[in-house]
């Protein structure tokens, strides 16, 4: 629902807002950066848990998208989406929802990648009479899950889902790592690695006479960073729709391209200590500190004036529930701090890690180019 | 609604589980302390968020509460509750909402401590003909807000609500420098800090010939190791009500004492790391590290198994969105790891913050001592 430019004065503080330029020139970025590789991309709805901005990455060229929890599934299948890919390891208990979802048209793949989850899928699928979908998650950089390319479990994963009457749809990874990589030269290497260890997987399965249609990697800072798709299908990534400044950090984007950020009003003041009390503590900013281990450390946040132009040197030093304290970076007190953050005012604080801050909030409040704003749902949850 | 007891393992997880009886007995334990000091319990609702928990506090003794939104305000008020104290800061952008929720009959508290914010108070008194209540904040540690107790800037405030047609209900702090004390000597002299300074505010404003019928403290460590309320008219507290890891290091609770935990399941394992991947990442147990600047850091929460038990040696060692990463405190990878904890089967996670852990849901799967379960719905948001 479109509306007319709100006084920010006005509205109740802290809200998350979204500058639906920046929103849609990241969404374009990324799609001509997967365009360029000629493969697919498969977003990953779980930053923004939107229906409205899935469908602008959709209408930009998307296919499919990827998820996080059954919860997502059911949003989005309801609202429209129908190829989607459930990116957490199946287990037992969540089977049955997701046998419900393809019951009512929802193509939802799973993954797996343990011998336990695949016997559990197989029987699930007996059981019901029913063909589930699944890939196999690869470990391409000891981060998290999957299974070793060039591990014998491999084959064996996929031959058990085979024969089992399950759908052996390929194989999938997410290459975490990219966010420890440092530089231009160090993120276009993992993401080589990413691609090649994930191919290679796929490779092994074809050689076993298993299927392999698809070949899924990502993380936004490998697939921005990529030379090459070569055997890959598809390619998947999430927080590109906003960024954020662990992302600007890496030097994935810049300060510039952040879409969401939190509002908030200046509440008091220590001006001893230089500090300005704002109601966006933790539970508004989330409690990520993600550039805590960049060489740019930013607190809670960077801080914006109301209209959005960072103030280089204030950050949210620190933050309780539902207060956060501003602070110059290099702890100066200016005399004047009153005067330049009066009781009232508003700031913006750009977010550490837009995923987490994003879920602290159930709405958006989205500014147009054309001056227009727009209330758009966020959901959370399981 | 009072349910049967589901079988756990066919509970879609992560989930917050609620054990009532560790409640109850919190809740009792709080208000015995604060009746022993002969002062008023306004509990914080902002940890639990849930209507029936409140209700067990009030029926436990507990006299009005304390809220940090007014999203909280509202919720509660609509529930019963009509003597509510907003613990932050009041900007004018929330001022036409504690308006509404006082001709609704809610008798809202705001509090102040800026020339600015008792100016604007007053004025939107006199422009809605509507005489508000306030508390001035104290600062009694140097902590976040507050005015220091013996600033002339604490009677010019009182004298600017009061000459203006509010009513100046009397002092009010939050003494969170308690959780970083250390051990029970440390504790108690800080819950003295925090007594003497908010009473020689309440002094101060009293010789000024300004009303103060209302002093209010507390934070969970100072109420429970308060020796002495005199002068003090009430003692508010949160965390209690569920306590956590942050509180079971501070010597505040027991880890048995913990009332909320996250049921999660294991999708996975990485057998060399000694790595169990779990389905509860940083979404469900929050990106809260309280614990890391204690003597002992449980990571993102300490491992239970299914019934509860503390596996002692067992944290989330790293969190992704919705994955965890279950490691042995000491690097252990034991050969067994796989078979100890097989994929599909549930741990338990005790929170760092419950107040964090808490709001990452919007329901608690509580478990009676009869043993029925019922499900309690939480809010969020502003």
């Amino acid at each position: 629902m479109t509306e007319p430019l709100p006084d920010l004065a006005t509205l109740e503080t802290p809200l998350a807002l979204v500058d639906q330029r920046r929103l849609e020139r990241n969404i374009h970025r990324m799609q001509s950066a997967i365009d360029a590789l000629g493969v697919r991309l498969r977003p990953h709805v779980k930053t923004a848990k939107c229906v409205p901005i899935a469908v602008r990455q959709r209408e930009a060229g998307a296919h499919g998208i990827t998820v996080s929890t059954l919860k997502e599934a059911d949003e989005f299948h309801a609202a429209g989406f129908d190829d989607i890919l459930y990116a957490v390891g199946i287990v037992p208990n969540k089977i049955p929802h997701v046998l419900a979802l393809r019951r009512r048209g929802c193509r939802l793949k799973v993954v797996v990648d343990s011998v336990e989850a695949a016997d559990a899928l197989v029987a699930a699928g007996r059981a019901a009479e029913h063909r589930f979908e699944a890939l196999i998650e690869v470990d391409v950089d000891g981060q998290r899950a999957g299974v070793p390319p060039d591990s014998p479990l491999l084959v064996e994963i996929g031959r058990l889902l085979h024969d089992g009457g399950v759908e052996l749809g390929g194989v999938m990874t997410h290459g975490g790592g990219s966010y420890a990589m440092r530089g231009h030269d160090a993120l276009v290497a993992f993401a080589e690695q990413e691609r090649s260890r994930c191919v290679q997987a796929s490779a092994r399965l074809r050689e076993a006479g298993l299927p392999c249609t698809t070949v899924s990697v990502g993380s936004t800072p490998s697939a921005l960073f990529a030379h090459s798709a070569a055997g890959v299908t598809e390619i998947r990534a999430g927080v590109y729709v906003f960024h954020d400044l662990v992302m600007a950090g890496l030097g994935v984007c810049r300060t510039e391209d952040i879409a969401l950020s939190v509002l908030t009003t200046v509440i008091g003041h220590q001006p001893a200590k230089g500090w300005v009390l704002v109601d966006a503590g933790w539970m508004a900013l989330s409690r990520d500190r993600g550039t805590q281990s960049q060489p740019i450390d930013q607190g809670y946040g960077l801080v914006c004036d109301e209209a959005g132009s960072v103030l280089d040197e204030w950050i949210v030093g620190a933050a309780n529930q539902e207060h956060g304290i501003v602070t110059h970076r290099e702890g100066l007190a200016p005399a004047d701090l009153r005067q330049r953050f009066p009781v009232g005012s508003r700031l913006r604080v750009l977010p550490n890690h837009a995923c987490a801050t994003a879920a602290q909030f159930n709405r958006y409040l989205v500014s147009a180019p054309d001056g227009s704003w727009s209330t758009w749902a966020r959901f959370g949850g399981w």
